[in-house]
C-alpha cells in the first residue's frame, strides 16, 4: 500500500543533456507526490537560471508533502567535473552512476516508493571504463533482479522486449525457449501485480520476417518462439503467436491485447514510438521496485536552450503513480 | 512516355486467398486503366458468384479501353487443381508461378505499363519444391535486375528495406558498405525515375539498437552503414545517418526526409504498417519494369467471405497509374 503522499525519486542522468532541463521544467507545476530529485544541487541552479525558471531546492524532510510549483526536493550528489550543457566529459560518468545507485537503494529501502529516471547517455559511461548497456541492465544487477522485462506504453499501445539492448547479431542466439517463457511469466507478473489485469492477453512476435514463414524463413518460431507460446498456453495463460511483427500492430490483431512481446529492440520500439512520440513511457517489470523512464535520450543539443520537451517525464510520473495507486 | 490508357497486368495471385476476390472488388468500380487480370477464368467466375458480385470477363483486345465497373480483361492461365477458398494445395503452386511468369514477361516485353500483384503465400510455394522468398526476389531474377529495392509507401511516408525475405541471423552478414551504396543508388534513381524527386532526401537506420550506441552495442554501423553514408554524401547525395531506428519515425526526424532506409523488414515495416495500415502500397524499385502491389497476405481465412478489403489494391493501382503519368 502507497503511503498518501508517494515520494518519488528522480535521477536527473547525464548532466550535459536535457535531464536537469526536464527536472526543472517539471517541477514548474505542482504534482501529488514528494518528488526528490536526485543532482548536485549547483548544477540544478546553474541549469534553471540558464533557462530563466525559477528553482526552490530543499532537503528531505521526513514529512512527504507534495512538491508545490517551482520548488523540488533534492538529494545532492556531487559532480565530478565542471558541467557545460551539450558537451560530454566522461569524468561524469561515476556522478550519473552513484545517482543511480543511491536512488535505487534508496527505494530498495523503503524511503522511496518509485524511481523515474531521465535520460544517460551510455557511450560516456563507456567511455569512461564502466560497464553500461542500459538502465534497465543495471537496475537487474542492483536489484538482484536477473531478469527483468522492459516495456514501453503509449496511450493504450504497450511493447515489452525479449531482449533489450545487444547487438543486432547476436539476438537469434539469445531467443532460447527458456528465456521466452521466463519473460512471459514476468511480463504477466508484472500486468497483473503494476497495472492491475487479472488476466492478460499477451501477443507474441516472430523473430523473422513473416513469423518465419512456415520454417521458410527461419527456424527459431519453431524450435523456440512456438513451443514456449505452446508451453504458456498449457499453463493457462493467455498468449496468441507467434504472429508476424508487420502486421501484428493492426487494430484488428491487437484488438483485446494488452501488450505485444517484441523479440528485440527495433522490432518494438519504431512503431511504439510512432504511436507515441513525446509521451510515450519506459516500465521495468520484474524488479522489487516500481519504476519508469523517459523513452528519449539526452538529446545534448538542445540541452540549456529551453526547447526540450518535459512531456515524457511528466508521462513517467503519471505512469509510476497510476502504478502506485493500484499496488 | 506511358500510352493515353495505360494496360496494367494483375497477377491475382495464391487462388485459395483473397486475391481473386479483391481483384474482382476492385473491378466494380470502373478504373482510368486497361486492366488485364492473369487468373483461371473459372476460378474468377466461381469467385464473383460467390461473393455474389456481377463480373463479365473479356479477352485481351488490340485497342486499349478503360475497364467499366463489373467488366475485366482476363489473360487466361489454367489451374492445376480444382480450388476451395481458404485451402492452400501446393499442386497449384506451378499456376501461381505461372502467372507471374507471364504477367512479367508481358511487361518486360512492352505489352504491359505495369505488373500489380495480388498476394501469394510462400509457404505453400516452397511446400511444392519451388524455391521462392517473395515477389521482390522472384522479379529480380526474371527481369535479370540482381538489386532491386523494396520499398513500401503509406501517404507520405516511404521505408525501402537493404534486405528483405532473410531470417534474422543472416541479416548482419548481408550489411555490407557495397551492398548499401548499391541499395542507395538504385533506391535515389528510383525516386527520381518513378517518384520525380529530383534530389531525394535519404535517412538511413542503423542495423542495432540506438545506431550501435557508438560502437559499444555492435560495429556495422562504423564498419559498413556510416562509410557507405558518407561515399555517397561525397558523391553529392542527399544521405543522412546513420541514425537510431526507435527515433527515426519522430516528425522532427522525418520533416524533409523523401525516404527511409530500413536495414531489414521487421524494422520498417511495422511502423510503416502502423501508419497506413489497409492503403499501404510495396513498390519494387531497380526494375525495368514499374511494379506495385498490396502491402498484405492471402488472408485465407476471409476468401470467398465477401470481407476482404481492396483498399490496399486500389491503393497499389493508383500509385502505379502515378508512377506511369510522370514517366
Amino acid at each position: 500500500m502507497a503511503a498518501a503522499v508517494p515520494r518519488i525519486a528522480l535521477s536527473s542522468g547525464e548532466p550535459a543533456g536535457i535531464g536537469p532541463d526536464i527536472c526543472i521544467r517539471l517541477a514548474q507545476t505542482a504534482h501529488a507526490a514528494d518528488l526528490v530529485v536526485f543532482a548536485d544541487p549547483d548544477l540544478m541552479k546553474a541549469r534553471a537560471t540558464e533557462l530563466g525558471l525559477p528553482l526552490i531546492l530543499s532537503g528531505t524532510d521526513e514529512v512527504r508533502t507534495p512538491q508545490a510549483a517551482g520548488c523540488l526536493r533534492i538529494h545532492p550528489v556531487k559532480l565530478r567535473s565542471e558541467v557545460r550543457a551539450g558537451r560530454l566529459d566522461p569524468r561524469n560518468s561515476a556522478y550519473v552512476i552513484e545517482m543511480l545507485e543511491q536512488a535505487t537503494d534508496g527505494c530498495l529501502a523503503g524511503r522511496f516508493d518509485a524511481l523515474i529516471t531521465a535520460p544517460v547517455h551510455k557511450g560516456v559511461i563507456n567511455e569512461a571504463g564502466i560497464p553500461f548497456t542500459g538502465h534497465t541492465e543495471f537496475l537487474a544487477a542492483r536489484c538482484n533482479s536477473p531478469e527483468p522485462v522492459m516495456l514501453l506504453a503509449a496511450g493504450d499501445l504497450r511493447v515489452a522486449l525479449a531482449t533489450t539492448h545487444l547487438p543486432l547479431k547476436e539476438v537469434p542466439r539469445a531467443i532460447t525457449r527458456a528465456h521466452l517463457e521466463q519473460v512471459l511469466t514476468t511480463l504477466r507478473e508484472g500486468l497483473r501485480t503494476r497495472f492491475h489485469i487479472t488476466d492478460p492477453q499477451m501477443l507474441v512476435l516472430g523473430l523473422n520476417p513473416h513469423a518465419g514463414e512456415g520454417g521458410h524463413l527461419g527456424t527459431e518460431e519453431r524450435d523456440a518462439i512456438g513451443p514456449a507460446c505452446e508451453a504458456m498456453r498449457a499453463r493457462g495463460l493467455r498468449v496468441v503467436g507467434p504472429v508476424s511483427a508487420d502486421t501484428a500492430f493492426s487494430p484488428a490483431r491487437l484488438a483485446g491485447m494488452d501488450v505485444v512481446l517484441a523479440m528485440y529492440h527495433d522490432q518494438g520500439l519504431p512503431v511504439l514510438k510512432y504511436a507515441g512520440f513525446g509521451a510515450a513511457v519506459n516500465v521495468t517489470l520484474g524488479l522489487p521496485i516500481v519504476r519508469t523512464s523517459v523513452d528519449h535520450g539526452t538529446a545534448l543539443e538542445l540541452a540549456g536552450t529551453g526547447r526540450a520537451d518535459p512531456g515524457s517525464l511528466e508521462a513517467a510520473l503519471q505512469t509510476a503513480l497510476h502504478m502506485l495507486q493500484q499496488s
